[in-house]
């Protein structure tokens, strides 16, 4: 039986971490780049040396700078690229993609444009997608993301991760690609929380290594990771109530 | 004016930080220890070189083995024993304790018991003190804990903490004598979730310190704690739906 094909956009750290799970489950894998060394550092040592040194990516992972044959036959799309260059490379990615395929995000951030009374406007990566996929993928984006350094999921570290989709049975083929004895992926319909969770928090990291600095000790982090999370509750919550207001929630908070 | 006087129950590490921030907060503090060796290094040193070392407790700190003399007169007593001489320690408190101080304990664990017919018994510590306190007491008793080490509270580093009481106005004066412009309280009206969660979070820190052991990384370590904060959740809910549901919040999970 041919191995099912998975389609990785984008070669950083954190796409060829992706790519060696996906190896080590016995996916072929094919990953989007468009550095040709990156491309032929894949192809001729397995390695991705630039963002993942001294790591083997495993059997069958392979790079092309060719997005039609990368998505071609894809059984699983996996975009993975910085939140800047999302909606450019979503639109190509439209071009190519198989209309029954599954897909999912890796990337954390948000697109941030001016409109034109001057106010900013925010996007979740998920809405940036949707907005430049076929209307079919309307509510079928998934997004990836989860306590984890790409390294060391490369080292097969035991991890932990999560996978939001606002389809459990969407969720759950999405999980049996990723999971594996060390690489253990929880679903849930929470799309909203884990795309502002995994962007905020990384504000709060900021904060603490600047606590680092300072000298100062586990205390002080622990209260900007505690009060951390509370704000970041807060956020998620009160734009959970803007957007999408769904059940008792909404009057609860 | 004479400087108010507060009372603190337990000579340990976190008592001992305790009573450096509240002299440094200008109150007199006298506490209580059966230990003659701990009595006399800080009555004549101003240290507890037993078990917070190399820190000076600051001014108006003084110890004592006479109970009644360490209650009298008190604005605000701070229990922090050990959780298994709790029951033990609040009875004979409750013999000196003047009737309209403030009381705040700052003891994890809980207190086990066997019952008759073999099943486990598990009390909070507010619950084993009110049992043990008059009547006057009742729902009165104050739980204070949070995110921090008492040799950074002794050294002055920035640490937040919190302050659970079912009663908002006594959280906000017993808020006023810890909080200085290192030691920030935040208070919240949940004294269930307060006391489960300080103590339920050494059950993972427990792990963490095995997963290190073990060399694992970053992401394994995280993997449980966000994992054991979702456990830790689901529990405090479970208790607090059996034991004092109020609101919505029970109908919904």
């Amino acid at each position: 039986m041919t191995q099912k094909k998975v389609s990785i956009i984008g070669s950083g750290s954190w796409g060829s971490a992706l790519a060696s799970v996906l190896s080590y489950n016995g996916y072929r894998v094919a990953i989007w780049s468009r550095n040709r060394q990156v491309i032929d550092d894949i192809n001729f040592n397995n390695k991705n040396s630039k963002y993942l040194p001294n790591i083997k990516l495993g059997k069958n992972v392979y790079a092309l700078s060719d997005l039609s044959e990368v998505l071609a036959n894809s059984s699983l799309v996996l975009i993975v690229v910085p939140s800047h260059v999302m909606r450019e490379i979503a639109k190509e990615v439209a071009n190519y993609i198989p209309e029954n395929t599954l897909l999912v995000h890796a990337t954390k951030g948000f697109e941030v444009t001016e409109k034109n009374d001057g106010n900013t406007n925010v996007l979740r990566m998920s809405e940036v997608i949707e907005q430049e996929l076929p209307s079919t993928f309307k509510s079928k984006v998934t997004v990836l993301s989860g306590p984890s350094h790409a390294e060391e999921v490369a080292l097969r570290l035991p991890t932990t991760i999560v996978l939001a989709s606002s389809s459990n049975e969407i969720a759950a083929k999405i999980q049996k690609f990723f999971s594996n004895d060390y690489f253990r992926v929880y679903t849930n319909e929470d799309v909203i929380g884990v795309e502002l969770g995994g962007s905020l928090k990384n504000i709060i990291a900021l904060a603490a290594g600047i606590s680092d600095g300072l000298k100062f000790g586990d205390n002080t982090k622990a209260a900007l990771v505690t009060r951390g999370l509370a704000e970041i509750t807060r956020m998620g919550l009160k734009i959970l109530r803007t957007s999408r207001c769904r059940g008792l929630v909404c009057y609860l908070f």
